[in-house]
């Protein structure tokens, strides 16, 4: 420890003290509504002056997003009383957030996900239209280009599980059906990984396929399981210091896109699973579905060792110049 | 492009128009004072769905952190009404920032420093009080351990600049000197450079010394000048679209310590420089001195060839327990 990092620790007392004191009073309050009476105006000056050397910024849309992130970032300091150690332990986890994440790991997606800022700024962009299906996060396992496996096929291609067969129709608001809508799937496999997050350069648990005339498609899936988000990193600290749980609302995801309409970003979630705690915060109720297990005979005549299930999702497109 | 990236790029449009609208309304209300009513029910459920997620976090302080900057985040983002691809460039951002943050270069501070929330976290956490000399910014290059040079010593070290004579005091809030107490100094070259900056270990332009008897300073530095702060990262980047300059104002580093007192953080500018643009936002009216420029006769007979200058610095330690 060098003198300086002893000389702030040292300090940390008593200042922790004084900033519970006011953070306590503040965190009554609506953000931004703090006792601006009890803060000095020296900290009111400072933020007007940051705020100020953004004046100049010549693209006005730029101008609005970093003079919004200033006056955020300091009402959140000053609310909070941050002290210089909170600070510098801000900086090392996005430091160790950084240097986790590469091709294969992004711990900032993963950071914005558990503060449900992701599913925040899906929420601003896709306003409830009327029937139009919901959207929720992406999440990190998209992988563009998936293996085809037309009407009727299987997107396990090996992945182990329990078979889900899964059918339903694309549509307009207007219930028109949209033939030849793409449907991108994906989903983690029982042990709860994704194929991507192999070692080995596997493509399983993904697939796409089009919607036949009438907009419908049918298709074997793996009925989901609940799996932890990567929990290894600064996020999983956070998640483990504030008590929360890394797992994740079962679900298959779906891409669909079509000419003429908005693409949806979504899941489906299983009825019944635990779907309050998803660590993501990306469970909508009129996206969860009954998944009904059976084992009887398939819709398609598949011989299935053990149980299957199987579920409808009946999606609706919002049209592109709706917004 | 991805099919996913494409769609989301086309959606841009409409909802970047639709974002600005709002943003240009809600600008005009203080952080957190937006109009609420143009929310979605949706949107404010969801943060405090978020908030409530941490109410099992057994460190109180912890809870009133995450619980604070979850409600500014989340406002930040309906504010602007924050598109995806808005969402998308923060991310990128922030792993490029992680990305180049290694032993040598801190691309977080550095953008703390520029958005003055390192400023505010000082302001916060020092308020004045009285004569007390007033704390900024440590920056990025304080180093442990540095060369002592003793009253009178030159802390140059061979590094190129004008020479500097630096005389002063060290008293408590009462007038009383503080013998034996320890200065650390340091500062950039006169090619806007920090020998840590070097590829090579060089030790310059740092050094530390203890006051004297009667709380006595004095030694030789460098006349400071300004220098840009690292410019060819994301920060740097940053600044470019911002129109800012990534100059700081012309400054020499202090760490003051002695048992008993708070330990000083600052820096002395130099009066009659460029000082309303400093782009960390570090100086305080308080903390600019002038340099007077001589070419006469040295205090201490030291022979120079051509100009030096001269400045001085009367310290004052606020005592530890005062908070």
């Amino acid at each position: 420890m060098s003198e300086h990092e002893r000389a702030l620790s040292e300090r940390e007392g008593s200042q922790r003290e004084r900033g519970a004191t006011r953070a306590d009073r503040s965190a009554l309050a609506p953000a931004g509504l703090s006792e601006e009476g009890a803060e000095s105006e020296r900290e009111r000056r400072l933020t007007e002056t940051v705020v100020a050397s953004f004046a100049g910024t010549p693209d006005e849309r730029l101008r609005t997003l970093m003079t919004a992130l200033t006056r955020h970032l300091h009402a959140f300091a000053r609310e909070v009383r941050l002290t210089e150690a909170e600070w510098a332990a801000a900086i090392g986890f996005l430091t160790d957030a950084g240097h986790i994440t590469d091709d294969r790991r992004q711990e900032f997606i993963l950071l914005s996900d558990v503060l449900g800022l992701s599913m925040q700024t899906i929420t601003i962009n896709h306003a409830a239209e009327g029937d139009v299906t919901e959207s929720t996060v992406l999440g990190p396992f998209f992988v563009a280009g998936s293996p085809a496996i037309g009407q009727g096929g299987d997107i396990a291609l090996g992945a182990p599980g329990e078979p889900c067969w899964v059918e339903g129709s694309v549509r307009d608001a207007g219930g028109r059906p949209i033939p030849g809508a793409l449907l991108e799937v994906w989903q983690a496999d029982d042990d709860g990984l994704y194929d991507v997050q192999y070692a080995d350069t596997r493509t399983t648990a993904r697939g796409h396929l089009t919607a036949d005339g009438d907009g419908g498609f049918r298709f074997w899936a793996l009925t989901p399981t609940p799996y932890p988000i990567p929990a290894d990193g600064p996020v999983g600290r956070l998640l483990a210091a504030t008590g929360r749980s890394p797992m994740r609302a079962p679900h298959l995801h779906f891409l669909v896109s079509a000419p003429g309409f908005r693409t949806l970003v979504t899941h489906i979630f299983v009825a019944g699973e635990s779907l309050g705690g998803d660590s993501v915060f990306g469970v909508r109720d009129s996206l969860v579905k009954p998944f009904v297990r059976s084992d009887g005979p398939t819709p398609d005549g598949r011989v299935v060792d053990g149980s299957w299930t199987r579920v409808r999702f009946d999606i609706v497109l919002a049209a592109a110049d709706r917004g």
